[in-house]
This record gives structure tokens, sequence and C-alpha cells, in this order.
């Protein structure tokens, strides 16, 4: 049974894949009608896109979409693949806002434009223009999203009913990521707080909402609809919130191979993560004396990693944090047992739960 | 004649303004309710959407559907009024891009965030805290601007006409501006490119798209519609380039008490405006020396302003481009006159291409 459902997600991930090509590939040819100058653009935002990602999600979208009894069908497909242009977005903005050199091992787009500028020898900051490129094609990236989604094919009254969560997942999506550059400027930090911003930054965007969206694609009913956006909160937050804790773990214990990021990044950079929050919560002076020497350091290397490593795990705070997402987890699954999720689709969902919160990347 | 319809016009930026305060006010609530770190970044979306503009596109827009046979609605205000959504994303980002201190006499929404971050004395930089949020603010305006439009109370079907046109404009926007930071990095002008640019980045989604969105929103016949988004595009497209170009005359030229930015800005920025390529193409020597002198100067004092307007002027290229603007309108003017576009409605959009072109900001 698991893996038939890994069949179905591969295959809906190979959909998903599909359409995105399809849709830049016409994006690409009505920029380059616009001007050659252009192309770099289209080019980069395709390779960005196609060379990556878990897809979670359109998956959890059409996951939620078939759960609440939708029939399969290729335009929910392009309407839910819309939603990794909308990440897209919100990737090469955070990218330029953190600085990242690099995303799933490749330069970020701000670097990619940067090396443009350098190899073409043009005129001016190439960092400038590197930083103004990743502005415009963050926002480019946006407006394709509702491009895409608006040309899906999915019926009128489809598209309409999804809308209002499109735009509150949206608003979330910006207002949890000023929430997560305000924290980054204050003094302390608060594991209430970073529990809050994980949230709308990540754990209502990657789960809940896709799901809620699904919903809505599937059901024109009201109140059917309410009951099943109901049930997938159940499931959709607290999972939501075991993901963005298996992502911090994963930015201080994540293999660079597999991440794609180097080692301890998040520490170097500072980021303000449940995980470190937990940490400092229960840090001895000493303790509390590593983190102050090395938390945030931009030249940190690799022993400077262990030794922060070694205070993470040492408070408890790790340990503490892998027990949260089991929990997190179990509570999401046993959501799902109930009679208005029919067998097949809580298969999706159980093993979507899997990779949303397992380990490796 | 002419005095009612300026008072119609001021009329209709009345009731824009009316929704867009709305709107924004229960957009405070909702993202106080999530957070109070947020009020910071309502209240600063909200002084600069509200303090000020000229309401140019949705008065298009809204002139647009009169023209096209559309009856007064006040959910096609809230419809059209979220085109200053959009505005407020791409001028939040432009001055981001340019490095711009100041927009209507006021500080640019980076630089506002910075002198928060220096008043409250927040931890890291003011000035990287001051961009991330200005590239937050700038996204979540444009969500916003899709946001307000879905629940303008307009019906279904007028909606999901004018969606393919709200996103082809939202494109070819991030197109022209991509084109223009492009521009800037190349080591020649050209008055071709200067013109293509002003073309994407500013005359059709000033004036061109916003009637066609009018056009969408009042007419249900293809065929009718169709015919009226061609009248539109034989007034818009030089009405557009004639905004476009008597923006640059006023960035050069302008009183720094109407444009709210420092006398010469444009000259100091480098910008690579039309005028700027006309005054190249036709520069002797010696006036080429001044121009590699003072042009993109970042300390350029009032004395060199004055040396490089003289050059614009005495190039020729200044009187040319009051002679193109004058041209433009003229034919934009002309196109008004046939039988699809009534009296009144005609009268509206003589009055606006005045307001558009005028020497005055």
């Amino acid at each position: 049974m698991k893996l038939e459902s890994q069949r179905a997600l591969a295959d809906i991930r190979m959909r998903v894949q599909r359409d995105l090509t399809q849709f830049l590939a016409e994006q690409t040819t009505y920029l380059g009608e616009i001007g050659s100058e252009l192309i770099p653009v289209a080019d980069a935002i395709n390779s960005f896109l196609l060379d990556g990602g878990k897809r979670l999600r359109p998956l959890f979208a059409y996951c939620g979409y078939l759960a609440a009894g939708g029939a399969e069908d290729e335009s929910v497909i392009a309407a839910v693949a819309s939603l990794e242009l909308l990440q897209a977005c919100a990737l090469i903005h955070d990218d330029l806002m953190d600085g990242s050199d690099t995303r799933r091992g490749r330069p970020s787009i701000h670097r990619w434009f940067e090396g443009i500028h350098i190899n073409e020898d043009l005129s001016g900051s190439a960092a400038h223009y590197g930083s103004s490129a990743a502005i415009l094609l963050g926002d480019l990236a946006l407006v394709w999203s509702n491009q895409m989604l608006h040309q899906s094919g999915i019926s009128p009254a489809a598209l309409l009913r999804s809308l209002a969560t499109q735009d509150e997942m949206r608003v979330e999506l910006m207002a949890g990521q000023f929430l997560d550059i305000h924290e980054q400027a204050l003094a302390t930090q608060s594991v209430a707080r970073s529990l809050k911003i994980a949230r709308y930054k990540s754990g209502k965007y990657t789960i809940e909402r896709p799901l809620h969206i699904g919903a809505s694609l599937a059901i024109s009913d009201e109140t059917r609809r309410q009951n099943y956006i109901a049930i997938f909160s159940e499931y959709g937050l607290p999972l939501g919130e075991a993901f963005q804790l298996r992502d911090d773990f994963l930015g201080v214990f994540g293999d660079p191979a597999m991440t794609g990021k180097p080692a301890g990044d998040d520490l170097r950079e500072g980021k303000r993560t449940v995980l470190m929050a937990m940490t400092q919560d229960r840090a001895t002076e000493l303790q509390e004396g590593v983190i102050a020497k090395y938390f945030g350091a931009a030249d940190l290397n690799l022993e400077g990693v262990e030794e922060l490593r070694q205070v993470i795990t040492e408070t408890g705070a790790k340990d503490h944090v892998e027990q949260l997402i089991e929990k997190l987890t179990y509570t999401a699954l046993d959501a799902l047992n109930r009679e208005e999720i029919a067998a097949p689709a809580r298969e999706l969902l159980e093993e979507l739960a899997d990779i949303a919160v397992r380990r490796s990347v």
C-alpha cells in the first residue's frame, strides 16, 4: 500500500512538472517577443524551478482535492502547480534578504545575475544588478503564479471558490516573512514568537492552506466544504509545525549533499529558529558563551558549527524538538481517522506527512 | 464642459480613495490580529498610499469602463482602485532598486523602516532591515491588489473577463522594469531601447491596460469588447508614450515642490530616459564632456544640474521631446473622434489626457 501511495505521489509530481515546464516554455516565448534581454530572466526562473524541489504545496493541494472527493483532473493539476511559482517568489526574495549564495547547490538568483553582470562586463555595481534582478524575478514569479492558476482550465466556479484562500495564503506568507525579519532584529529570542513565525511563514503556507485550496476546488457545497476545511486544519496545522521544526533541524544537523546548503548554514546566518530559542532557554552560562561566540558569526567554520551542535544537543533542545515533531505528526495522522477521508486518499496524506517530516530531504 | 469633467474626475478619485481607505483599514485590523509587530507594516502602506498620487490608473480604468458603456457602479470603483496597490508595489520596489530616499516628499519605504530600526535600537544592520521590509511590503501590496480586486463585488463574469488583462499588465510591468535595470547596466544609450522600456514600464501599464480592464469590466460581448480594446489602444499607446516623456521631462526640469523629489534627481541617478538618449545622440564633443562629467554623479549639485539642463536644451532634445509629446497627444485625442465614444466619456478622456501630459504634476 505504501509503495502504491509513493507511486501515486510520484505520478502527481510528474504531471506538476510537465505543466510547469509547459507554462514556462510559453512565458519564455512571450518574454522573448518583448525583448531578447528578457531571455536570461525566463531561463533563470526555468532552471530555478525545474531543477528541484519536492513540490510539497502542489502535492498537498492535489491530495486535499482527492481526499475531498475530487475526481482526477488535469486542469486541477495545472491549478495546484501554480503554487510552485508562489514558492519561487518566496525563495528568490528570501535568499536575497538572507544574503544566501546558494539554493539547492546552485547559485541563488541574485548571485546568478551578479555573475551575468560580471561575465558580460556590464556597467555599475554587479551586486546591485543582482539584487534588482532578484526583486523583479520574485515579483514576476508571483504574477505568473496567479496567471497560471487563472489559465489552468478549471471551472470558473472552482476558480472563484479558491481565490479567497489563495489570497489569504499569500498575505499570511508575507506577514510571516515580515515577522521573521523583525524577529532577527530583536535582542532576545522567544520560543513562542518563533513558533508563530514558523506557523505563518511555513506551516500554514506549506500544508494547511494548500489542503484548503484542494477542498475549495473539489466541493461546491458550502457546508460540506467547511467540514473538510476543518478536518484539513486538524491535520495540517500540527503537521505544518512539525515540518518547520524538521526544517530548523536540517538547517543545523542536515547533510550539505542533501540540503544543497553549506553545513550549519542557519547557524552562520544566526537564524532565529524554534530549535535555537529552545536551546537559549535551556543553556547554562557556559553554553550561552559558546552561543554568543559562534551563533550568527559570518565566518563560522566547521569546528564552530560542531561546537554549537554540541550545545544544542547537550541542552536537550535537540531531543525535545525530535519528540515534538513525533508528537505533532501523531496528532496530524490521528485527524485522518474519520469516515470523511476515504482510504486511498488517507494513505496519500499519510505518505505526504512522512515526506514532510522525515530526517533526510 | 471642462469644469464638469474635472468635477466628475475628482468625484471618481474621491470614491477610489474611500475604497482604498476602507480596504486598508480592514487589512490593518487583520494584520494586527496576527501580531502587533505587523502594525507598522500596515501603517507604512497606509500612509504611502493614502497621502498622495493622482490615481491615474483607476481613473483611466473607470473612464474606459464608462466610455465602453458601463453604468456607474461602486463595485467597479473598488475593482479599479485595486490598481493603486499594484502601483504601490512597483513604487516601493522601484525606490529600493533606485536607492531613492524620498517619494512624494516623504521617506521611501526602505528608508522609513531603516528609521524604525534606528529609533527602536534594533539589532543588526538598519539598511538591511529597511531593504528587507521594502521587499516584503512591495510583495504584500501586490498580493493585496489581487485581493481587493477579488473582493470588489463585481460580477463573477466581469472578474473572470478582466483577469487575463490584469495578468498581462503585471507581466508587462515587471518585464519593463527588468529592461530598465538592464538598460542602466549597458555602456551606451539608445533612443529606440528607451522608448520600448517607457512603453512597457509606464505607457501600457498606466494608460492602455487600465482602459482595457475598463472595457473588460463593461462589455460581455466578445466582438464589441475587442472593438473598444482596439480604440483604447489607438488612444492609450501614444498617450502613454507622451505621459512617460513628460515624466522624463519633469525628472530633469520639474519643480521639487511639485514632484516631491530633489531637483534633477533623474540626472543624479543617471536614469536612461528617452530625453537623455536624444541628448546624447545630438551632443557635440564638448557637450558630451559635460554629460560624462555630471550625468549619474551621486554628488551632483545644483550647478551641475543646471549645466546638464543647458546641454539638454542646447542640443534641441528638450524642444524635440516637447514637440513629440504634443504630437503624440494629438494622435491620442484624435482616436476619440468616433461614434463608439459617447460625448460625456470623451470629455473625461480628453481631460485625463491633459492631466497625464501637463507640465506640472
